[in-house]
């Protein structure tokens, strides 16, 4: 069956276990109980001393188009237990079937520089609903977060323009899809990923292959024909045989178009030691009055191997990068998760803070329906943010360190603001459309009021996340509730 | 916009230079040469000792789906020059839009073992189609096969049932649909991704997670509640606070259970150590007479920390596997490349051999119309696998190392098999549709005809791949010129 022709509902890409436990909700009556969930991330990926907001935009269209279709309740009637039962009572399905969102939903804009354990979207409302969003939720926000950061480092790196072309690498279509987006979202001024230029509107970039090259019975004339076919739009790729001697006939190819009134845009390298190749290229390019030509560089490059040609004096203008880029090679992973903070009975109008303990002091959650207040200093930077809970007041400046409460920190010489901003009300959408280059700007400015220390790739110094102080207080009270529970 | 409802053709899945290069062949003539290219990579992944070939029926798909849509070309048509000049010419436009594929193309069956260096898709007509299919078909190659084989990997250490739960984390929501289906066919028993299940016809599995239980207000209580809500499909998590702890609550429901002539299906482990809890809690299993309740174990796992439980003796019957299986944790991509190996022009006969010399030896590609066969000794098993030149005959039985030409083997004593199979012809398709569950029997079939020596996790024994002794002299001849005319 081809996935592009099948009527496949968007709320049908969750786990099982989340429509086993809506159906267990059902039947048990805590469908119409409340829930606050709310994700957190625990550690900045790749070492690094920061974590780069993205996919909200796709959490806002999965609520859009959240819908099982006839073809999928069909489908999941179908389905039968161990035993050989329906797995699914028909009046279940009936539910999804003329189910409608209600969820208010909190998010922290694309492009925000974020930390771990922070709230970084809120979901709220009748349980069930909270759950059947949650893996198509992490699945978005967790990978483009990871992008959008490793873009970020990659960026950072780079200095000038990097175009993001891991498509061919990328884990499946959409990997490369919200990889492109994510890659721009992040920093990267350009992809090859036609589809995500058109979907996103995002800047594509391409000129043409080794098998150009290969095609032609040599590589001076594979140049010549590419000038004349592509004479706007025209960077050569010097290494289908030998790097120089491209080069050389890059020149050869230049100087022919200056007499038509054409411009060589670049070069590329995409093999060999790049440091010294670009030097000896340089050399050859400028020694024939080419300065204009640009050299663009790519080969399993990162942010380490970029900032390593830096140092090795490399004189490279753009860059491109790709698998290490789309599938974030160091760590493919962002380890996000979305965790039940809070719950109220219908009609009841407070709520109860949950907790999960976990022998891992870390790993235990934070309780209440969490807010998330960031401090700017006098000076423009960041000095801290704070976790709280708005149901708890008043809330203070001090924040708490949730891995030792010794350390703390008072933020009131700082200008506080809020971060998350409303994405949905009642199931509508409120969220303001954003374009990927607008997000990217954010990502700088945001990444702008960032201390250096906290922007290094090398041993980051860490930034100040705490709770308030009642926030703090509550979660105490529940940890020893429920340690007290289990030594009974 | 919503990327469900955008009416994106699936010929836009591509890098932006395989269409301009399209148009640079089309400028110049070259649009009507016919090429050959041929897909391999050049290592197993996961320093492991074969590669399993998957993701074929999607390059079905993507043919039989490739088409650009009225809005692709109108915005293909708005794209520009770095110099403000369209980047596409019109009537270049209007050849993709009247564009039909006429390609012939060969590929390995899924669940097939392959190995470095193996022509696993062949894909042969007008050099435009050729390149226009190749990121598409690479995206999905490289990424099934990487999962197929993370799959195998991941079963071949557990013995019992692996389920794939790794959505949430997987790179997008394809990444997700293709992790799930690629899993399957690499060995995995079921996935918890439901429009995976749909899609591909896929076992899927799920009951809750820690959020049930936090809903409720105690453990046992929830338990209960899941219990009698999903009697035939049961089983309960036990580590939201206390594992053993949790074990005994379960203990008590399965008890309960059996009063209603139900029986519980299993506990499930989702953190601490593994090998520990689940020693205990089998203890204490048995010791209630629950000799029947099976044990899941979840957590971060792949194949080396299961092989490392087995060892540490933990009594666990069957596995989760997410984020380490669905993103290829320790290496998340296979580097498949896509290489012209011969063209014709129009009209003629003969193909002419083309190949890419590299400084890196490993690089030179193979010139020719390549295919592949495979041979089995007496015993049962492979014995070696021929890489050969269609065009060249005779062809015999003695292989030679492509990196080593002292190494030699003769294989005249197996029975030889040929692995390229006709995928389409003159672009319509005549691959077999094959569901997941038989690709899955394929895997299994071909890795028992691989020797135990082979399938090792360390170090394993390298399988004899290498080129019939006439490509090996045609590639020389060839690697010889190239170096001679750059020498002049």
């Amino acid at each position: 069956m081809s996935v592009a022709q099948t009527n496949l509902g968007q709320a049908l890409h969750t786990d099982l276990y989340q429509l086993t436990m809506a159906q267990a909700y059902w039947k048990t009556g805590l469908i119409a109980e409340d829930a606050c969930f709310y994700m957190h991330f625990r550690e900045n990926p790749f070492k690094g001393g920061y974590t780069i907001a993205c996919g909200m935009a796709q959490v806002a269209e999965l609520l859009e188009n959240f819908a099982f279709t006839g073809g999928d309740l069909d489908w999941l009637g179908g389905l039968t237990t161990p035993t050989g039962a329906p797995l699914f009572e028909p009046r279940f399905l009936e539910t999804l079937e003329t189910l409608r969102l209600t969820l208010d939903i909190d998010a922290v804009p694309e492009g925000t520089v974020v930390f771990p354990y922070e709230p970084i979207i809120r979901v709220l409302g009748p349980i069930m609903q909270c759950q059947l969003i949650e893996t198509a939720l992490l699945n978005q926000v967790n990978y483009q977060m990871l992008i959008a950061t490793k873009a970020a480092r990659v960026c950072q790196a780079a200095g000038g323009p990097v175009a993001e072309f891991g498509l061919r690498r990328a884990q499946g279509p959409a990997g490369g899809l919200y990889a492109s987006r994510a890659a721009v979202i992040g920093g990267c001024a350009s992809t090859s990923d036609v589809a995500a230029g058109r979907l996103f509107d995002l800047p594509v970039s391409g000129t043409h292959a080794h098998s150009w090259v290969m095609a032609h019975p040599d590589e001076l004339t594979a140049f010549r024909a590419f000038a004349e076919a592509s004479p706007e739009n025209c960077v050569l790729l010097v290494d289908t045989y030998d790097t120089m001697n491209g080069v050389r006939n890059a020149i050869t190819v230049a100087h022919e178009m200056e007499l038509c009134g054409h411009r060589l845009g670049g070069i590329r390298i995409d093999s060999g030691d790049l440091a010294w190749l670009s030097i000896q290229a340089r050399d050859l390019l400028d020694a024939a009055g080419l300065e204009y030509v640009r050299i663009v560089a790519s080969n399993d490059l990162d942010e380490q191997t970029i900032a390593s040609l830096h140092e090795q004096g490399a004189r490279i203008d753009s860059w491109g990068v790709g698998t290490k880029l789309v599938t974030a090679y160091d760590q493919p992973a962002l380890p996000g998760v979305y965790k039940l903070s809070a719950t109220r009975t219908p009609g009841a109008r407070a709520w109860t803070p949950r907790i999960k303990v976990s022998e891992q002091p870390r790993k235990s959650t934070f309780p209440g329906i969490l807010g998330l207040k960031r401090y700017f200093g006098p000076e423009g930077f960041m000095i801290g943010d704070m976790v709280y809970d708005q149901e708890l007041s008043p809330v203070g400046d001090l924040i708490i360190d949730p891995h030792d409460d010794l350390r703390r920190k008072d933020l009131s010489e700082g200008r506080a603001v809020e971060l998350l901003e409303p994405l949905a009300r009642n199931g509508a959408l409120v969220w303001p459309v954003v374009s990927a280059l607008e997000a990217q700007a954010n990502t700088h400015a945001s990444l702008e009021g960032l201390h250096p220390s906290n922007r290094r790739f090398l041993n980051p110094h860490s930034y100040p996340v705490g709770l308030d102080r009642r926030l703090h207080e509550q979660r105490e009270d529940l940890i020893m509730a429920a340690r007290g529970l289990k030594s009974l």
